[in-house]
């Protein structure tokens, strides 16, 4: 079980991370053997190596991310929704998406998957 | 690949016959081996029987239920955000629930896992 605020705290890291472009502290809050997979239904990675080569390029065109509802702790894990913009030079694009965490008993993160689609995305 | 549509339908039909305690209709959307963990982390509930008792249970107390965001379609899967009312009797509570349902290649449902906890209620 991971706690309430354990859970909270490394969601509001992430988010605020994807915003200052911190990719290193994104890869800290995982651990040295976890995976990644974004979108759901894409190649997982894993591992510090690929996850930090995703996020140092995932970073760089994220200007805001906020929830847009609750976070849900449920057993190791915790699913949340959240809202990101992308500056894509030519404008900006929103995108809904739903994010897993699994943690383990260190409390890092040894799984994510991003659950979003086409429809999700807003110019 | 779920089609959006298609996803889209399964969570509305989910969604309305939580409300109308249709629970054979939601058994209906499931494959028959299929597996329901809610709260993910709890015991792991698997085939038409197991599941069929788990609803026909669950629904009776549900009066409302409605998506409080998109649904977010990705590789076999989709993700959604939701609220239900349930008449406890000496009064009602509102959970925020995010729930994943994974398709097999017929359209059902062969994975189901509830995210919700202690902080997602609110009397």
């Amino acid at each position: 079980m991971i706690e309430h605020q354990k859970a909270l705290k490394a969601v509001n890291t992430y988010l605020s991370c994807l915003v200052n472009s911190d990719y290193q502290m994104i890869v800290s809050l995982y651990s040295n053997n976890a995976t990644v997979e974004d979108p759901v239904g894409s190649d997982i990675l894993r591992g510090g190596d690929a996850i930090k080569a995703f996020y140092e390029h995932a970073v760089t065109a994220v200007t805001e991310a906020k929830l847009t509802g609750d976070i849900r702790v449920s057993g190791d894990e915790v699913a949340f929704p959240f809202e990101i913009t992308a500056d894509l030079g030519s404008g900006s694009i929103k995108i809904q998406i739903i994010d897993i965490f699994r943690f383990d008993s260190e409390g890092k993160v040894d799984s994510m998957r991003a659950f979003w689609g086409q429809s999700n995305m807003q110019m």
